[in-house]
């Protein structure tokens, strides 16, 4: 590797197009290029020696903590053994195999095979095309619509970006595209009707869904896809009751569930999945950043008994699945999973999201919930997040305009700690790595108060 | 890692759900399982302890040969140093700005900056989202329709598959799906009317996409999507004059062209990029398997100079770039990629390219060319197809039923050499790593020819 000490920012600049960047500010040198060159536990260091509390984790990935010698030397040793053969047509490697069987092991007891893919968002459109491989398999070529919510987050592909609920993802691109179809976001904080109860607002989402339904035809409707718990649209846990009786309505219908457990699979809730954690009944589950910590690109899509048997009796008639990534189960990535799941369970990470989660979370409420303009302190698990507003009896949001998530997050970092603006509202998240300690927590509850007064007063 | 030596069969077929692969007969056990443990130069290994010659490098992508310590070894240290950590808004690690730059390096003058995703279906997929976010930059929003190519190949995903032009990855998925169209394949020897000359066919190819362009309304039509050399379609050169007469008709009604470089990026054909080797002047270049030899998974998008100022003037006005992967330049792929492109250098793989892939196609071409079932033997650099048919001079083409080209493909790799059966045609292809010997590459002819004559007499 050169010495890029020099020429880092130069190439940068000139050579490196960033995701869910500016590109004019980044180009033109008006935004900070920021070199990340090593990691230990919830720590990372960049290129000029600072060390930051990486309190969400990378992008909610880096369950495991940063720096874990165990799965380095799995993927080192795949790499000499193997780095790379296909998995088409019958092929694999021990690690991919193995790796298959673990989640189906971790997952609810209703599942039962594994497609992999490298991203969230492609295992999304495996899930799109599984649901309508199905559909035509059983006889049903115009039930194909898929319903998701506004906010929620499924990729930033075409049709996975169609899924995704949040304008940040549409605008520009001419999404979201047929047949998908938004509902509304289990979000209570931000319901309409302030009067309504959890409960009440859970059983309102359930009759928007069945009118949407009813409305569309549930002759047409082939599937309903969410987030156990809300992510990157605010980081809002299920309101009570929500699921089940969103359940109620897709069973009624005959449609499909999808739960996209790419960030609450693995543990994020202090339960293996989220669908086991709020009593969901999947038939596809999507996984992703958790299944390897991020230590290597690797996702999947696992496929209910139920759907897998539909799908093997339409195989005959339809034909052999043509749908493949050059790289599926990628042995190396294979064998960051396997390293990475067992490392959770040896380390007995989970037990540790729900105690240290649950210590850290509380101590967030105590420090802000508060604060005149903190309208909501909320998580579960290792996963929580902060909303702000003007007004707090008024629940009056800020002009987006004055990105008050933003700043926040920037006075956070500005004191050594990594939060994340959420980009509708604003709501800055945290999801740390599982192996956070109680000290690390009540350090970043502390900054994090230090940043809020910084902004707010 | 478990010995899997006894569960293996059981835990792939209960549990591993294989792409593009036959679910019923492989999960009844009908079909083989597949389990390779390693590889070294042009040859993997099997749990059985059997030897194959790979004849297609995987799936046309381990450019650089298994087994190769210096690329292995950058893995491992990447993993130690810093797995992971991502690169949204401006963030980055040594090893992903360093590959922007020898990636940019490389590629055609007029290049400018690349984005990074997994694989080549998600690079595509930010072509055609990079696409329709130009033409909303520049007030041109009903210019977004994407011309792709019957018996192209772009990718697995919904739109990436509508853009592939083969009806294994259309049917039983409801693609392709708007605003994606088909024009010609460039197959000269599938030609219908046989009297042209290449020159002909090729100004019949122009002809064609001219007038679906004018039927469809010039400023409708955004984009133009093709292989330089068509791959899975069938491992096709481009006859004649093709691309020339292409890229006029793409000028003069202001149409971007994507060169999809998945095979033929970092050498296949001789030349660094089939775009330089055919004189093709594209927008963008999809990269994905020779950037990094598979060792790890990763793909780009290179963006023109060009394209790059027209996306920064829109980025002001229509906002950030609300585009990303999780693992976009994730650094351990980043640092495959690193190695693998010096690896190519040091070697000087490329020369090998076209000296013995020359030796290659001219030994195949005497061995089989005369063959009665023999319809053509084609090919650039190091990449090579045998086209069989049941009548020669009427260009008779077997009923499809009769799988000509499986059971060839299946006849060779009982002789130790796996080759690809392309899957619309009987056509079997070849693309073997690129420092395949003289020596090999007649141990492949001598047995393909064994298994041809097994097969056809
Ligand atoms: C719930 C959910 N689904 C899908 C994705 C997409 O994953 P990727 O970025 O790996 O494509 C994300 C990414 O944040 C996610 O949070
Ligand atoms: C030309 C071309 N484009 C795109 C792809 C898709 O790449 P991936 O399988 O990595 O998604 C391929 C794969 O074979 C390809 O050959």
């Amino acid at each position: 590797m050169l010495d890029l000490s020099n020429e880092r920012t130069a190439y940068d600049r000139d050579h490196f197009f960033h995701p869910s960047t500016h590109m004019g500010t980044h180009a033109r040198g008006e935004s900070p290029t920021r070199v990340i060159t090593g990691g230990e536990g919830v720590r990372i260091t960049d290129s000029d020696g600072n060390t930051h509390v990486d309190a969400f984790a990378g992008l909610y990935c880096v369950n495991a903590g940063y720096g874990r010698t165990e799965i380095a030397e799995a993927i080192g040793k795949q790499a000499h053994d193997l780095a790379y053969y296909h998995s088409y047509v019958g092929h694999g490697t021990d690690a991919s195999i193995e790796l298959a069987k673990m989640i189906v092991d971790r997952a609810p007891d209703t599942m039962s095979r594994v497609y992999f893919g490298l991203s969230g968002s492609d295992a999304n459109e495996t899930n799109i095309k599984l649901i309508w491989f199905y559909n035509n398999a059983r006889g049903r070529p115009e039930k194909k619509k898929i319903i998701s919510r506004w906010r929620g987050y499924h990729g930033s592909g075409v049709m996975t970006g169609s899924l995704t609920g949040l304008h940040l993802f549409h605008n520009a691109f001419d999404l979201p595209r047929a047949p998908i179809l938004h509902t509304l976001a289990p979000y209570y904080f931000r319901r309409e009707d302030r009067s309504m109860s959890e409960e009440q607002f859970s059983q309102h989402c359930a009759d928007a869904l069945e009118a949407m339904i009813l409305e569309e035809g549930p002759e047409t409707v082939a599937a309903f896809i969410g987030e156990p718990l809300l992510g990157t649209g605010g980081i809002v846990p299920p309101p009570a009751g929500y699921w089940p009786k969103i359940q109620a309505v897709l069973d009624k219908y005959d449609i499909l569930l999808v739960a996209d457990e790419v960030v609450t699979g693995f543990g994020r809730t202090g339960s293996m999945f989220g669908s086991e954690h709020y009593g969901i009944k999947p038939d596809l589950i999507t996984i992703a950043k958790g299944l390897t910590s991020a230590y290597a690109p690797l996702s999947g899509s696992i496929v209910s008994k139920r759907m897998w048997e539909g799908l093997v009796e339409g195989v005959d008639e339809l034909g052999a699945f043509g749908h493949g990534w050059t790289y599926s189960a990628h042995p190396i990535c294979a064998a960051a999973g396997v390293a990475n799941l067992k490392l959770i369970d040896d380390l007995d990470l989970i037990a540790n999201v729900r105690e240290v989660g649950a210590h850290f979370r509380r101590a967030l409420h105590d420090a802000l919930a508060g604060h005149a303009h903190v309208g909501e302190v909320r998580g579960e698990g290792m996963i929580a997040a902060v909303e702000f507003v003007e007004d707090k009896d008024d629940r009056k949001f800020f002009e987006p305009g004055k990105k008050i998530g933003p700043q926040i997050a920037a006075a956070l970092f500005e004191r050594g700690v990594i939060g994340r603006a959420m980009p509708e509202g604003d709501i800055l998240g945290f999801a740390p790595p599982f192996c956070l300690t109680k000290d690390d927590a009540d350090l970043i509850v502390a900054r994090t108060r230090e940043a809020v007064a910084h902004v707010l007063g």
